[in-house]
């Protein structure tokens, strides 16, 4: 066929490949291009920007064809997006072995990439988008919902409630905090200077109520506020007025962060700049307005640094604000630190990550139970407890019925456990896959993100993400990723992903097993070879073993 | 005891570990660093500059003391060269899996390794050195002879017998060239500036003869060209003024090469330097050195593209000579390729390649009774006996005894059942570990070497050695690795290796028959998926499974 067209994975337990392994990998490739699912599934683009699942139609052709025919003692390869190769291998093996937009240390910029990618030779791979684990904006909104959890579970007791997260942008990602704050019983107040987005996450339930101006803005936070209320409110309005308007009200905020996209000034609106102008402004003297989008981030970024010296809970959410207000010569700017370093990392030490799954059936009853088996496995743990039952409630599925949560070390194995004897049983109606993605612990360098300021400086060391791809493929893992440059960009990251089938039989007990202990015991290690106390008790007291402190 | 001591691997049939394989790794570890092999053993340096098989001592006693306990259903995890962690896998996953040196793209430069490096961060792995599989400078004399042997069977008929080829360089690479040259039965004229390097590799039997002038060598040369008789001669000279005289003189030369350290401006001896002042005159002004070197490597370029004008064949042999000569301004610098694009790939697309193999027992009639059975196997494949024979007769062994040479697709598989054949049988007194060094087909990205100037412009993807690392996690290898920057230095290469253990056991044979098929497998795939019709009839022949080409 050759051609776009639209695709939806198969759904129910009839086998349309040799196996459930392989069949899994079909229906997820598919489930990834779902028009529910994808972008821009007429280009094979999943998410984030260019994350394909596959390289072109006739690549997509050859995949499936090829997953199709697939036996359970065999592995298809896959080089961006591209089938390459079927080899003989064993059932303990991955079915599946892929490697997306791998350059060489030299050549790994966008340009090379580009150069590459328009002769047909790779294709950008992103974290889920090509390994065939991308389950829509839960994973998003669930990321962000983990973030405030740890902030308020760092600063306020567990919980947001009694207080105010002032926060900007309302975009692809920033678009899912206000909900991730109220999931944590907070107040959240969002400054965008687009009111279409501000109007979108309303209608999409992300957003609770657009505020008339700043002063019904505080008036209606500092409500909330006070009954312990959550409620999300936008606010039209240019961040860098406003943040500075609201410190120097002396207006009662608890937490500040930001996720305009900062970390391309172009798409940064200075201040004196009107919405409606932004594009011809851009286009007309592109170097003068990166001169004023830094100062208005400047400005934007000594409010926050206000805000903090005032006592607040202040973070950089991964968009480079710090970075640009230091350019523009504001000095203090790297006085709050990223989120990654001040909340995350903490998480990674205990193996704590993400942790995804997707039913097979199609089915959402499949999820539902999974939901109930998953709060009876982990009583006691709150911000679990709470989001579990919320995105029973708020999360629309895209595509196969999914979920997200994050588990630990010596939870995840656990958790999977019981799902494959839940469809051995027939309490779910056919198999589930279980994945994640690359905000993850041991499984990616990231020196702008996952990596930022590790306690040994090891940011950079790449040997972690390919060790964890490694082990996954020798503990059983159904099909193993290696990637560059996701969420960051070329030159920027090496990560790695794993999903593995829980299809119910005793073979696939045995490397869920492995292959969830072993992949979030990756984080543990990492982190106690840098040097994390927390690490090491985790270790010491869970049995992870660490050979340089034995003997 | 955390201090350098002499190390050596035990020998015989007596397991210290749990297992062949462990112990084979815990083997082949001790024997990279027996003074017979390591260049540096006190400083864990095996070869390459600054190679090493263990971060450091203390690495290296966790090592070994990890390898002494490891079960067969365990995996030890080795990042750049320290032992981070033990899991539990399954019998047919690798027993360990390594990763050295990677470094994320825009971090992957010398600068930040040694900052790194100077925090015990990281070690430089090289190939072989941090992946336990070096066997001292056979593998450097097999590689050279593979490659003389492709320009004979390229353009003199299989032998270079009645030729003479002209080279320079009789360094740690280039001192292999004289014996690798008479081996495939040609004459060598070999030019160098160092007095005691020619010395020394007529010493070691890798030189035969040093001429008494200029005049002597081409006379001695002629002689030999026309009795077709093998002999090499080395002669003191300036490669710069020796090359153009000889072209000058209408020397009958067949083949011009060089192996001096062009790489290295400051390593290059220029015209006018007298060799007892190189070292004075390069520090008292390194710019104008590089320069009047730069200026020498042009007249010497000049001349190899005088004789590849006057009918030679001529070829760089991976020390950047032409593009230093470029850079002095010589226009027709790439007038002739480099040794991969010329000789070396068409074997790439037959899976072929290096194979290596020692005999844990210590024994040198194991190593006899191999190459008896390699003769045995492949009848008919002159350049094959022809190395066999003369490494038996030339090679002093270092280390445990071991063996190099190069098979194909279909081959290498072959081999290693006849030698678990051999293990089983008791006609081998001790098990053979069996893996390959990385100038290798389908497991390197190195722009500058192994993937130059690829068919379709694919030079720099690095996806190709993630997914070889992966199959040869995934077909059962002993221990698979991952490197960075191996031969041409940081941000230059991304390659994987692979040892595989031949113990006798019906596993261990299930295992060779998919890692070796697998493995060079890889390099048909490669060459196939880059356009080149030679690879793409291999598979299509020996039944290699193309996706896009099915269906
Ligand atoms: N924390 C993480 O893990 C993570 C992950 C991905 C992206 N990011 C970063 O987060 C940022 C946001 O990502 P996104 O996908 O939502 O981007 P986006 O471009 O979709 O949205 C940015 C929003 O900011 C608004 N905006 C721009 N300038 C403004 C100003 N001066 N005042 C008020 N609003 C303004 C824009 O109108 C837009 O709606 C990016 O910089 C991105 O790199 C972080
Ligand atoms: N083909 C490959 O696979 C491969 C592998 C490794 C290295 N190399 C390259 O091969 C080159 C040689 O490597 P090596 O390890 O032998 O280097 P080396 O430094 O050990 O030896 C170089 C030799 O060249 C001699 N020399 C320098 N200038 C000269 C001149 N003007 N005339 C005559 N002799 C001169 C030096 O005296 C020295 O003996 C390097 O550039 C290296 O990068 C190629």
């Amino acid at each position: 066929m050759n051609a776009p067209r639209p695709v939806r994975a198969p759904r129910g337990t009839q086998l349309t490949a040799q196996g459930w392994p392989q069949e899994a990998a079909l229906r997820m490739l598919q489930n990834n291009l779902d028009p529910e699912v994808a972008e821009h599934p007429d280009e094979l683009v999943v998410y984030g920007g260019t994350g394909k699942a596959a390289r072109d139609w006739p690549s997509f052709d050859a995949l499936v064809r090829t997953l199709t025919t697939l036996r359970g003692d065999e592995t298809m390869l896959v080089q961006s997006g591209r089938p390459v190769g079927v080899l003989p291998t064993h059932e303990w093996a991955p079915r599946v072995l892929i490697a997306n937009s791998n350059l060489v240390g030299d050549w790994a910029t966008w340009d090379e990439f580009r150069r590459l990618e328009a002769l047909g030779l790779t294709m950008y791979g992103q974290m889920t988008a090509g390994s065939w684990i991308y389950i829509g904006t839960q994973g998003i909104l669930q990321g962000t919902y983990e973030t405030f959890a740890a902030v308020a579970a760092k600063r306020f007791g567990g919980s947001l409630a009694g207080t105010v997260t002032l926060t900007a942008g309302l975009g692809g990602m920033g678009g899912a905090q206000p909900l991730a704050v109220t999931m944590n019983g907070g107040v959240a107040l969002v400054v965008e200077c687009d009111p279409s987005r501000i109007t979108r996450r309303i209608e999409h339930g992300y957003l609770d109520v657009q505020a008339a101006s700043v002063d019904d803005a505080l008036r209606l936070a500092g409500e909330a506020r006070r009954d312990r209320r959550a409620v999300s409110i936008g606010v039209l309005g240019n961040a860098a007025e406003v943040v500075p308007d609201l410190l120097a009200r002396g207006a009662q905020i608890d937490v500040v962060t930001d996720q305009t996209s900062a970390h391309d000034p172009l798409a940064y609106l200075p201040v004196g700049v009107a919405f409606e102008d932004w594009a011809g402004e851009r286009a007309k003297d592109p170097a003068g307005f990166t001169r004023r989008a830094r100062e208005s981030m400047a400005a934007h970024v000594e409010a926050m640094v206000g805000f903090l010296d005032a006592g607040a809970e202040v973070f950089d959410y991964g968009n480079s604000i710090r970075g640009e207000a230091q350019l523009a010569g504001y000095e203090r700017a790297f006085a709050f630190p990223g989120f990654v370093p001040a909340y995350i990392r903490p998480l990674f030490c205990e193996g704590r990550g993400p942790f995804r799954w997707a039913a097979l059936s199609g089915d959402p009853a499949d999820i539902a139970a999974t939901d109930r088996a998953v709060l009876e496995l982990f009583p006691g743990n709150e911000p679990l407890e709470r989001w579990i039952r919320l995105a029973g409630e708020k999360v629309q599925f895209q595509g196969l019925p999914a979920r997200i949560c994050w588990l630990g070390y010596g939870e995840r194995d656990v958790a999977g456990l019981r799902f494959n004897d839940m469809v051995a049983s027939g309490e779910l109606s056919a198999p589930v896959v279980i994945g994640r993605d690359h905000l993850d612990a041991g499984s990616v360098a990231s020196p702008y993100r996952e990596t930022e300021a590790m306690a040994d400086g090891s940011d950079a060391i790449a040997d972690w993400p390919l060790l964890n791809a490694l082990v996954n493929t020798a503990s059983g893992a159904s099909w193993v990723s290696i990637h560059h440059g996701g969420g960051v960009g070329m030159g920027r990251s090496i990560h790695a992903g794993q999903v593995t089938v829980a299809d119910g039989t005793a073979l696939a007990g045995e490397k869920i097993a492995r292959v969830l202990s072993n992949d979030p015991a990756m984080g543990v290690i990492r982190h106690v070879d840098a040097g994390y106390d927390h690490a090491a008790d985790v270790a010491a007291d869970r049995g992870v073993r660490i050979p340089m402190r034995e003997g």
